[in-house]
């Protein structure tokens, strides 16, 4: 989506709307977790992200690497930065080509810093002279499928203080098809909206986003502002300076100050504005928090559908997944990211055939086996692993080997049931409540458009002990509401399911709409991720050394046990799947694990379970 | 659907089910006729239907139309008769090709009655000799396509009374590929019963259906029994002579003495029951009442769609169909006979793009202007038209020029909202009421498999005053949960509806099944649904002489008026739809209409209508 089409919904509704920018960290290990901050941040409710272009070589590269993962796993509409410095036009080509393939729309067009070496801005050989060429050169190649924004400079810039020449270069960007600006960090309020006013009356009638800096600390704040040659306000000095040292009271001032900064911005009718998170979520949650900009159970976080749409090429219409990825987005991207089309509308033809391989980039466990260790610590017995599951659902632990991110909030409706069944060695590895249509717009369960209804079909995803198996299917099979998938590693079906189509476990009823049903539960698909799911769960075991107890016990599970889903089609009765499982237990759940009795015959936790009949 | 399947279906069930058979009449308008009476007695619900075979040119033609029809246009799964009487190979594999393009899977094989002219039945030159014969050529023409019965005779054939050489024969047929037997009509249960034993010693288990000929007059069951060498136990005759001259005691008697004899057989382990209706519904359907089998609200009709599936050649598949043709499905199946797939799942791209014409065979009035004026009177004024929908809503006219069938039985949830708009001049082309998530066992709203849920968006289509337009769209614009679209027969289109895409109206949810949407609103097909319905009024006004006050109101109606249709897209809602209309009305309800007013600028009912604001 076009950054200036957010802008003209947000003027249409009056609501405060905000993005946030991110630069690419120096390390490997910076970059995963700026990932994962962008994740959390997703949920602050931003209209976009910005990510700075990363001038030089490998640092370009991962520039162009971030907008396409933003865009594809973690569901961000991106701004991707391209600055002429150093770059010629083959380079800048090839920016643009990936770009546009991750299926990015918008390019803040900068003539960017003069690369360190040099005190001068200077064009690279071949390349562009001024942001405007680059405007037009953009407009030249694409037409109209960027939307392209540049830089507006209230204080003034680096190498040129008239305020009346840096304008007029600003109108010759905007003439030569730039659609909005953004502009450099300040702290005078008053005197941007001075410089707004001059905009205007150079005849610029784009949207004007301000660039915000919140306020981390007083060393960092101070560094900034005279790096960008801001003006800071007095009375901002008198209230931070006599708490430099103190961190915790700078950030809280901090928050205030800008809060009330952004607060007369909106009053003065520029509702959209632009943080500088400098890669780090405090400072900026801080400030939205104040502004009580938030998404809260009042203002919830509008979401298209209930999972976190992937915006890469190709996929923005998909609007069907089946409902075994939900803790595993990332992976169910990537597993299909040949097919040619994606469900849309339902579930039916329109999908390929195969899902990836397992051996594909981004699928497996993530982390180093020591690090896995630390989070998971040793488990020696069933009762160690349910433990580790109960920790999750009490959100004490942030990942499974099933789970990359935090249990849904959703979850807590149903906590203490999935928390019973983990005690009792029947392992969750993913569930959603019933819902019998509410709101669109409910806090929790709500998504899609405004007006409409939702609902969900009680779902519920475990590892079970084979000795447990067959009383539980005899007990769904006898439910006339009730249908499942059991399957062990090596693929030994069973099913009572009606048919092989899919089975639709999420839907949604709008005004002048088809039934929009994103979530669905399926055989093909469920033998996929049936491979992933042991495959998860063995690397974890290969985390400890061989023969140790941790790694025989989940080894064990993986070989032997059965990975079942069930489905309550009566979405009416929210807890019939606990009922039917309510006195089963694997009963031996403190068993410890040797070489001895792994390679026996007979043995393994699931030798004695109770099975009431 | 084969009917072996069918009857499998029912051996499992252990619930008695029934058949129906019909023969091809002799004039065009008792087509006609037949055509209603076998779409009346589908709410009987039998499993399948018979079309005996026309032996001869002329009226075995009418055989194949009469499936081809029953098939499409009727959803009845059909089971063609066809004889070897004068049949040459080539004629037999004509009418199976016919068969088989109508999407029809059964065939009865069965040599047939010798012409009247001869008194011994020979075979045709180059034709078959045996019922066994034409089994096995259609077992090697189609494989497996048709499921194929032969005949039975309990009491013996025509021309070979010897029980042993006839199973001799049976068993004969079987070996060829017959996959169920149908019996020739009998009295005596007790032989008939006896009759399957030996059948059974023969080694024949093939299932067994007894053909049952209800009592009409005590004239034609002596006269068929006779024809047929039936033994009529004594005690029937005991019953029936003394009544015969009172047709309404032979049929209240004969049901009994007939029911009687279903459960015997029904005790005896044979579940389904073959009938020969001779063209009729009273006598079969007075049995079926009396045994109890005809649907009622405890046991509904099982519908596997809100609307009759087309059982055509391709159709079967077909369950999205746009909501306008609810009353016209004959004319819906004519105009898109000719689309390459059938919308299933969704609407969308599976369409073809284009309508058939409106001069196509079938989509026109039927009936003579004179039968028509006969049904419809003589309206002279809009009251006059919507005292004619009025009756149809109160079950006192069966049909109108845009409902080709009596008004259904959910409609009387809106009777009283429905009367009403018409009491004011809002003339209801069509409607459905709002349904929030019944049970699909429901016995008015109910359709689909077992343990789902049916839901429905209210709906409303009706004739609007070119005056009240602008108010009922000004209301209807400003309700968050209302869409419409207006046209008027040049084609001038208003709508809200948030896009291009269909409108859910009526869905279902099931066990192990993605949601099933089967009616929807739309604009491409609204368009074509304008200028069938506007015809059809131009029609009817057409019945009427030039200049006479009927023809000039209706064409006044149709030439002028908007046809609008309304969808309340929160079904928790039933009455949004009627409560913004509650306070408008055609003023001059009474106006009666000359050549000269017509002829005016201004004038027209149209002229002063009640808007209040």
């Amino acid at each position: 989506m076009h950054i200036r089409d957010m802008l003209a919904d947000a003027e249409r509704t009056k609501a405060p709307s905000f993005s946030f920018e991110y630069f690419p960290p120096k390390t490997a290990q910076g970059v995963q977790n700026l990932y994962d901050r962008m994740d959390r941040m997703y949920n602050f409710g931003p209209k976009f992200i910005d990510i700075t272009w990363g001038a030089g070589g490998r640092i370009a590269e991962l520039t162009c690497e971030m907008v396409a993962q933003a865009q594809a796993y973690l569901g961000l509409e991106t701004c991707m930065h391209l600055t002429c410095t150093d770059m010629g036009e083959e380079k800048v080509n090839n920016a643009l080509q990936r770009a546009y393939k991750a299926g990015c729309t918008n390019i803040l067009a900068l003539r960017g810093d003069p690369p360190r070496e040099k005190e001068k801005w200077e064009a690279a050989e071949g390349g562009f002279q001024y942001a405007r060429d680059l405007v037009a050169h953009i407009r030249k190649l694409y037409g109209d499928h960027f939307d392209i924004g540049v830089a507006g400079y209230p204080e003034g810039c680096d190498d040129n203080k008239d305020e009346e020449s840096l304008l007029d270069h600003l109108k010759e960007k905007v003439d030569m098809g730039a659609s909005f600006i953004v502009t450099q960090m300040f702290y005078d309020v008053d005197n941007f909206l001075r410089w707004v006013k001059r905009v205007r009356e150079k005849g610029i009638t784009v949207p004007i986003i301000p660039g915000i800096m919140p306020i981390a600390t007083y060393a960092s704040f101070l560094r900034r502002a005279n790096h960008m040659n801001c003006r800071i306000p007095e009375e901002w000095m008198a209230k931070l300076e006599p708490v430099k040292n103190d961190d915790v009271a700078v950030r809280e001032i901090g928050k205030t100050l800008v809060a009330d900064m952004c607060r007369k911005i909106v009053d003065a009718g520029i509702r959209h504005l632009h943080f500088y998170t400098m890669n780090l979520a405090q400072a900026t949650r801080m400030v939205l928090e104040e502004l009580d900009w938030l998404p809260s159970p009042n203002r919830p976080l509008k979401r298209a559908l209930p999972w976190k749409q992937s915006l890469g090429s190709g996929r923005r219409d998909e609007d069907v997944r089946p409902i075994f990825w939900r803790n595993r987005n990332k992976s169910y991207i990537t597993r299909t990211q040949d097919w040619d089309e994606f469900p849309n509308g339902r579930w039916g033809d329109s999908r390929s055939p195969a899902f990836g391989e397992l051996d594909a980039y981004g699928i497996g466990l993530t982390g180093s086996n020591e690090l896995n260790r630390k989070k998971w610590g040793e488990p020696e017995t069933v009762k160690d692993i349910a433990n580790l599951f109960v920790r999750y659902l009490n959100q004490e632990l942030e990942y499974l080997p099933w789970s990359e991110a935090p249990i849904s909030s959703e979850a807590e409706l149903i906590k203490d049931n999935l928390i019973a069944l983990n005690n009792r060695g029947l392992i969750t590895i993913n569930s959603q409540p019933a819902v019998n249509g509410v709101k669109s717009t409910h806090p929790i369960h709500g998504w899609g458009p405004a007006n409409g209804y939702v609902y969900q079909k009680a779902y519920l995803e475990l590892l079970v002990s084979p000795e447990l198996f067959p009383e539980i299917k005899r007990r769904i099979e006898n439910h006339p509401d009730l249908t499942y998938y059991g399957v062990t590693k090596s693929g030994n079906l069973h099913t009572n399911a009606p048919s092989e189509g899919p089975n639709a476990v999420t839907w949604g009823v709008f005004p002048g709409k088809e039934i929009v049903q994103p979530t669905i539960v399926e055989s093909i698909s469920f033998l996929a991720w049936k491979d992933e799911a042991f495959q998860l769960g063995l690397e974890w075991a290969r985390c400890y050394d061989a023969d140790t107890p941790s790694r025989l016990l989940i080894e064990e599970i993986m070989n032997k046990w059965y990975l079942i889903n069930i489905v309550n089609n009566d979405f009416h009765q929210p807890n019939t799947i606990f009922e039917i499982l309510t006195d089963l237990s694997v009963s031996d759940l403190e068993k410890v694990y040797t070489p001895a009795q792994t390679n026996g015959a007979t043995n393994g936790v699931s030798e004695a379970s109770t099975v009431p009949q």
